[in-house]
């Protein structure tokens, strides 16, 4: 159903970056790259989730994820939510004003395919949402295959009641696989209590 | 399984906000109520779903729902993301450190509600996200009783291709029903091509 990669961000990524973020009215300073230990401080070795994290993650490094939603996603996705827009079971009513070529997928459920990179992959499992920021740029169909990614941009340690902990700032951007138009951006931060930046 | 309430914004409105936006780092300026005219432009009387827009609703007023996720909401959402973050499925794994109480409840689900009340109660069906901001502040559990609120903050005509077209602010908020807890907070963008502002 989807396909998970990893690999380390193209040098077009910045300028696609910089289209996302000038539209939304964000900036982050560059910052130098610095290597992060990752490490899981699991004191219960019965814990029945085996986590595995990835070592050496760097600044800059990305995750993408390809995925197309079906019908009964979408319907499954209307009875969790409750949301029943018509936009995204009636086809003529999306059509109406010329807005969309036919109905389309939530926003929402679109955007999980970030939370699933971040709570997964990057940073990965045990990743908690503390902001997220999204702009819906053009609409994501039923069927349409897409690819959402999430670039690391920050990690900055805080030392809080002794514990190294790390707050992530994570740039997101979902894109139509066939004509890689860009169709939502933004960022997220994430905390992290099992995982330590090394500054180098 | 949910129940649906809409009220007009209460005098604690205006101070709850003010905390949930002070921590966003958002600011939006205060502006005079006037009223909304809502109406269907449906060229298409044959279409399939019927739509009712309220009419007269004003600046300040609030659609709220009230909401508890339980266990198999939670592995239908993972089925559907792909974000099967231990946080959500692993009690142990949830309270180490001493962060959770128990394993949550994904945040893009949470936030799901909010989608609700905007696609099909305020400002309604048809609406389109166009942005959206999210501060999770507080976990939530599965089981636990919550209520989502949008309250209607802004609404501005645009005049694009001779139509008038409508972009709503809301701002959005998730709270404990058992103490009203703020859990989530936020600012959503939304655009409506079948609503008209009129001005008085």
């Amino acid at each position: 159903m989807f396909k998970l990669v990893n690999h380390l961000s193209s040098p077009a990524y910045k300028k696609r970056s910089l289209q996302c973020f000038t539209i939304l009215g964000c900036c982050h300073p560059q910052q130098q790259p610095f290597s992060i230990n990752l490490f899981h401080h699991n004191n219960n070795p019965e814990s029945r989730t085996k986590i595995h994290f990835r070592k050496g993650i760097k600044i800059g490094e990305k995750a993408t994820l390809k995925r197309r939603f079906s019908a009964q996603d979408v319907s499954d996705f209307a009875r969790l939510s409750g949301d029943y827009n018509p936009l995204h079971f009636d086809s003529e009513f999306a059509k109406q004003n010329g807005l969309f070529k036919d109905r389309i997928v939530h926003g929402v459920l679109v955007s999980s395919l970030l939370s699933n990179l971040a709570g997964t992959v990057m940073p990965g499992a045990g990743s908690i949402y503390m902001s997220q920021e999204l702009k819906f740029l053009r609409p994501v169909y039923i069927d349409q295959e897409i690819e959402a990614s999430v670039v690391l941009k920050e990690a900055q340690s805080t030392r809080k009641s002794g514990d190294k902990k790390v707050i992530f700032v994570v740039e997101t951007e979902i894109r139509s696989v066939d004509n890689g138009d860009l169709l939502v951006c933004g960022i997220s931060r994430l905390y992290h209590a099992n995982l330590e930046v090394i500054e180098q």
